[in-house]
C-alpha cells in the first residue's frame, strides 16, 4: 500500500473526492492536465454510463496452465446503464495487433451493436463476447432490440500472458454477468481492476484508468468521458505532463522470467454530445493524440484500438419511417476533440498512479510508479510548484 | 450512323422519349432491366441535378503531342444545379488505379466539398479541379459557402491515351466553364460525349451512360440516378441482361497500334432520398454490384471509383448551433441499394448502345456494338421476345 | 431426397467426380460457369487447405430456448492444414451488419492471425473464437507461433435464428474441436452442413457451397478456391448463369411463423498464388462481383464480409532479420480477380443446388431449389442445350 | 531578422551545420528532442530524396483578387531525385478537411503513383497536379513508366487565404517546373518557403519544417526523414519539448482583419528502410503522435493528412513475372515508428523556429516565435540548462 498521508490531506482539502474514492489519482498529486473534469472525473460522468468490473486474483508461484496464478478480469461499460439501445459509435485502429470486435457494423452503420462493451485479456474475448450476448438476451427479451437481441457484442482485449495464466481461460460467463450486474456510476476503481488487472504501463504496473472533461458548446454543457485499459510503453518513453519521467526513473523495471509480449491500449470514449457516426470515428482517432501526450510511439505489437460512442441516439417518428438526428455541427467539434485528447492523457496517467505493485505468475513482478519520486521529478521540471 | 429505322418506330410507339433524345438507349431496344426508371431515365431525374458536357473532337491521323488528334472532353454534374451547398456524400474505391479527388473530406466528414463534380481524362484532372474551384468562387462569391468557397473539388478520370492526344492537355479552363454554364436537366446525351468521348467498353466504343430508378419507401417516392463514365472490360466478359453477348460477338475488336492501357469506371450516384453519409458510402459500394451485372471482374489497372450523394441536406436551426438530419432508417435502405445496382447496370449498357464507332489518333478504331446483332443475341437467349 | 437418377448417369459419364461426392453440384446439372475448376472444384484444391464441419441437427417442433430444435453447426477452414503459420490475408466488408473477427490485425498487418478460420451462427462466434484459440494452443504448443499462440481467431457468422434455437448456444467447444480435428482435403460436403446448416439462399434452402478455379500466369498454374456460407437474397433477385430463375419460380417460398431477419454472406477465398496483403484485400473486394452475378443487391441487414488468404508465406533469412516476399506483380492480377469472381458465383449456386429441403424450429420450412425446374428454365433461356 | 549572434557561435562550435544553413533550427537553440538526427537533419538525409521550393512573395497592402499581395509557393519532394519509379507508399488522414491526391492508388496498391510529390496552397492543387504530370512526361518520356507516364500525381495543400491572394491563382506551371528542376539534397530552407510561405503555426508564423532520424535495426543503419507543411494550432496548445510554451507567450497573436479559416498539417515521411505498403500506412498513422507532441488536438477544419514512402522498391526478375520484396519484419518496426514520431515533432518545431515575422494581404500580420523568450521558458521548466 502506498503512503498516502500527505496527499490525503491534499485532496481532502480540495474536497474533490469523497473518502469513497478507492484509488489514488494523478490530479490529486498535483499533476497538471488541460481542461475541466466532470464530477467524478471518470467515464460515468457522462449521464447514464455505468462501469462494472470483475477482478480475478488468485494463487501464487509457478505458472501451471489451467490452475494459475490468476491475475486477470473483465471490465464492462454500459453506455445506457442497464437499458437497451443502439447508440451512435465510431472505431479507429491506430495499430491493429489486437482485437475489438464489432468493427464491421460500427464502420459501415455507425452504431454500437449491443448494450454493453467488454474489455478483457486476449484469450477471453470469446467468452466475454458470448456472455454479453446472453446477458443482453435475458435482460431485454421483453423488449425487441432494433435489429436482433443478441447482437454483435463489442469486446476488446490486451494481453496479460506471462503474468496471468492466460491459457487457463479463467474468465467465465458468470464473471461477466457479475461485472454487468454490478455496473454502476459514480466513483469507480482504477489500477489493478477488471480487464486491467494484470496489465502494465511504461514498464510500471498499469491497468485501468479513467477521466472526464466538461465542455461548453453554444452555452450547452457536455461531458466527454474516457476509460483506458493500458498495457503499453517502454519506460524511456514515459511523459507525465510533458516531463520525461521515464528517463528519470530507470530502476523498478519489471521482472519477467519469460520475454513479455508487446502491449496494447484499448480506449473507450463516451459523450452525451449528439454526434454523427462519422464524427465519432474522428473522435476515436483523436485518442491517438492523447496517448502520444504520455510519450508512446505505439509499437508494431500493440493493439491500439479506440471506440467512441454518444449516448444521444437519434429519435424516430411515430411509425418509424424517419430518423431524426439533431447533432452538433462539424465546425463546433473542436472542444470534443480536445476533451478526448486531454481525458485520454489523464486516464492513462490515472492508471499509472492507481496501479499498485503486483507479483504475478512465476513470481514475475511489476512495480508501481513511486509517487513521491514522480512528484519530485515534476517539481524539478517546474510542473508542480514546491 | 446506325440503322435505327425499325427501332425508331418501336420507341415512338412506346412514347417514352421525345424526339429530343439525342442518342439511342438500351431500353428502347427492348433490353430488359430491373426496376422502374424516372421520367428521362437519367441522373437529372433526381430533382435539381444538372449535367453539362464539353466534347472535344478535332483532327485526324498520326498523333502529334500537343496537336492532336483530340478525342476527349469533360462532364460535370451539379447536384443542386447552379446553387451552392455542401451535400451528404460517400465514396468507394473498388479498385484504386485511378483518381477521384476529394476523398479525404468525403470519407471523414461525409459531405461533397463543392457544388460540382467533374469527370475527364486522366491528364486533365488538375485543370478541371482548378476550373471548378474558380467557377465556384466566381459564381458564389456573394454567398458564403459553409467552409470556404473554392473548396476541394471532386474530379474523377478515366484514360483515353492512345486514342486521344492525352499529353496535349487539350481540356482548358474555358471548356470546363462551358460545361458548367450549359449544365441542364431533362434529356441529356450519352455515348461519345464529355469526359466519355474517347473511352471504350468491353472492347466496343463506350463513353458516358446514365439511368435512373424511381422507388417508394413508406409511400414516399424517391429517385436514384446514375451517371457512368465507362472505360473498362474485355469483350469476353460482356453480359447484357445476363446474356453472354461478348462471347457471341468476337469480331469488331478495337484496332490499336499501341497497346491500350487498362480501363476504369467512374460512377456518380445521385438521390433525393435523405441519407446519412455512411449510408451513402454503402450506396457507393453497391455500384460494384451493378458493374458486375454487365460481366466485368474489374482489373488491376482499373480505376473503379464510385461516388454517391444525396441532394437533401440537413437543416440548421436559426443560430446554426444544431444540425437536423431527417433521414431514412437503416432498415429501409434496400430499395435504394437495388435502385443503385440496377441503374448502374443500365447506365453502362446505355453507354454501350449510345456510343458510335470512332476513329482516333493514329487511326486507332473502336467499333460500336452492333445493335441488330445485339438484339438477335438477346432473342436467341429468350431475353427479348420475337 | 432429390431424384438424382438422370443426373447421376450424366456425371458418371463425365467422370468428373467419384461416387464419393456426397452432394449434388451445379456444374453437374449442366449449368455453365466461367473458367476452369480444379480437381474437386472446391476450396481444398488449393494445396494444403482443409475443411472441417460439425453439423448439429436435433429435435423437432416448437422452439424452446435451450432445448431446440437445433439446426446449426460450425465450419472450419485450415489454410495450411493442421500446420501453424501466419499467412497473408485481406478482408473486405461489403455490408457490415455481421461479424468476422480479426479485422484489425488483417487490415493493419495483412496476415491471418491464427491457423484456422471459423464460420458459425451469430450467437456462437464467441465460443468458436475461444475454441479455435484453445485448439491452436494445444496443437502448436511445441512450436512457437510468430507472435503468440492463442492468437486473435478469425470467426465469421450468419444468422439462423427462427429456424435454429440460436439462443440455446448449442455449439460447444468440443464441436469446434471435432470440426478442426476432422478437417480434410478432397471431396467435401455442401448444402446443409457445418455453419451453413440452418441458412437460406434467395428464399430457398441454402447453406455451404464451394468451388475453385485453376489459372495460369506466366505458365505457372495457380488455384483459387472459394467457400461460401450463404444466407441472403430475395427470390425475385436470383440469377443462375444470368437467367432470372427467381422470377420463374415464385412458389416454394419459405414458411416462417416469425419474421425472418435479414441474411448475410460470408466468403473465404484461398489461393496458392503468392500475393501481397493489399492485393488480397482487392481479391476480397472482388467477391462482391461474384455475389452480384447471382442477382443480389446486398441489403442493409446483411453481413457480407469476405476474407482472402494466400497459402504462400514470405520466407525469412537465417536470423529472421529480413522477410522475402516473392509475389505476382500487380499487372498480372487479373486472372486472380476473375477466378475469384467466377468461383464465388459457382460456390453460391453450388450451395443452392446441394441444400435440401429442411424443417426447422416451429415447423418453419425452407424448400430446396427444384432441380428439374431449374434445368427447364435454363433451357428456356438457352443456357443449357436440350 | 532574428538576432542570431549568440546562437551562431553555438552551432559553429557544434560543427553540425555549415554556414550554408539558411535558417535557424530548433536543435541549435538547445531544445531537446528524442533520437539521433541524420547529417543535415532533414528529409534529404534519406539517400536520393530531393526537395525543391518555389517561393512567391510579391506586393503589399489591400488584397485585390488576381493582383495580390502574394505570399505562397510550392514545395516538391522527389523521392528518387530526378529518377523515375513507383515506390512503396502509405497514406493516412487524421482529419480529412483537406486534399492529398493519389489516395486511391496508394490505399489499394501501396505505391506512389509518380516521381514527385507537391505541396502548395489549397487553390493551387490542380495546377501543381498538372505541372507534375507534364514534367514527368517530359522528363521520363524516353523510359516507360511502370504503368503510364503521367500518372496520378500526389499533391497536398494547406490554406493561406486571407494572408495570400489565394483566389488569384498565382502559382503557375513554370513555378512548379522551377521547383522540380531546382530540387536538391543537402541543406534546405525552412520557414517561409515553398508551399509553407503564407502558413501559420500555433498562432505564430509557421511554414515548412524538416528533420530526420538515423536508426539501427539488426546492425543496419536506416534513415527516416520528415517534411512538414504546418498551418495549424491555437496558441494555448503549443508544447515545445513538453513545455507549455503557448500558455507562456500570450502576446504576439496574429492580426487578421478577416476571420482566418482553420489550419492543416501535411507531412511527408521518407525512409530508406525497405517496408511493405501496409507498414508504410502504419508509419503514416504514427505522424499523428508526433503532431500531438507539439500540443495540437487536431481540429474539425484541419486537413491533417500524412504520406509515408520508402525509397527501396522491390526488384523484378528478368522477365518481370515476379516481384521480390525484401523487407524488414513487422516485429522490428518500432524504431521506424519512433523515428517518425520524433522527427515529426522536430520538423514542426523547426518550422516554428525558422519562420520569420511576415506581413501579408490587408496588412494581416503573423509574428515569429521569439526565440529568446522560447529559450527562457524552456529554462524555466528545466528543459534547457542555464
Amino acid at each position: 500500500m502506498k503512503t498516502t498521508l500527505i496527499l490525503l490531506s491534499f485532496f481532502l482539502c480540495q474536497g474533490l473526492y469523497s473518502q469513497d474514492q478507492p484509488t489514488k489519482r494523478a490530479r490529486d498529486l498535483g499533476i497538471p492536465f488541460e481542461g475541466t473534469p466532470g464530477k467524478y472525473n471518470n467515464i460515468t460522468d457522462v449521464p447514464g454510463v455505468e462501469v462494472g468490473y470483475k477482478t480475478l486474483i488468485e494463487g501464487e508461484g509457478a505458472l501451471e496452465v489451467g490452475k494459475g496464478p490468476i491475475r486477470t478480469g473483465v471490465t464492462v461499460i454500459l453506455p445506457l446503464g442497464k437499458k437497451n439501445g443502439r447508440i451512435p459509435a465510431g472505431m479507429f485502429s491506430l495499430n491493429g495487433d489486437g482485437e475489438f470486435t464489432g468493427s464491421h457494423y460500427i464502420n459501415d452503420y455507425g452504431k454500437l451493436p449491443g448494450a454493453a462493451i467488454g474489455i478483457t485479456n486476449t484469450n477471453s474475448v470469446g467468452i466475454v463476447h458470448d456472455a454479453i450476448g446472453e446477458w443482453q438476451y435475458n435482460k431485454f427479451s421483453d423488449k425487441r432490440m432494433e435489429d436482433f437481441t443478441f447482437g454483435l457484442p463489442v469486446v476488446g482485449e490486451t494481453w496479460d500472458g506471462g503474468f496471468n495464466d492466460v491459457y487457463g481461460f479463467h474468465v467465465k460467463k458468470e464473471h461477466v454477468f457479475e461485472a454487468l450486474d454490478s455496473a454502476k456510476s459514480g466513483v469507480i476503481e482504477e489500477g489493478n481492476v477488471g480487464g486491467g488487472t494484470g496489465m502494465w504501463l511504461y514498464g510500471f504496473k498499469g491497468g485501468t484508468g479513467t477521466s472526464s472533461r466538461v465542455i461548453t458548446i453554444d452555452s450547452i454543457s457536455y461531458t466527454v468521458g474516457v476509460l483506458a485499459q493500458t498495457n503499453f510503453g517502454d519506460r524511456d518513453e514515459l511523459l507525465v505532463a510533458g516531463v520525461p519521467v521515464g528517463k528519470e526513473i530507470q530502476d523498478l523495471q519489471p521482472i519477467f522470467k519469460d520475454p513479455r509480449s508487446d502491449g496494447s491500449l484499448i480506449v473507450v470514449v463516451a459523450t452525451d454530445a449528439p454526434l454523427l457516426p462519422n464524427y465519432l470515428k474522428q473522435v476515436a482517432k483523436m485518442v491517438s493524440l492523447g496517448m502520444a501526450r504520455t510519450g508512446s510511439a505505439s509499437g508494431n505489437g500493440s493493439g491500439d484500438i479506440f471506440l467512441a460512442f454518444s449516448t444521444i441516439s437519434p429519435t424516430y417518428n411515430d411509425n418509424y419511417t424517419e430518423i431524426n438526428w439533431k447533432v452538433i455541427p462539424k465546425w463546433k467539434l473542436d472542444p470534443i476533440y480536445r476533451a478526448t485528447v486531454y481525458a485520454t492523457e489523464e486516464a492513462i496517467i490515472n492508471a499509472l498512479v492507481a496501479a499498485e505493485t503486483m507479483k504475478g505468475a512465476n513470481d514475475n513482478m511489476m512495480y508501481e510508479c513511486p509517487e513521491e519520486r514522480l512528484i519530485e521529478i515534476l517539481k524539478k521540471y517546474n510542473r508542480i510548484s514546491d
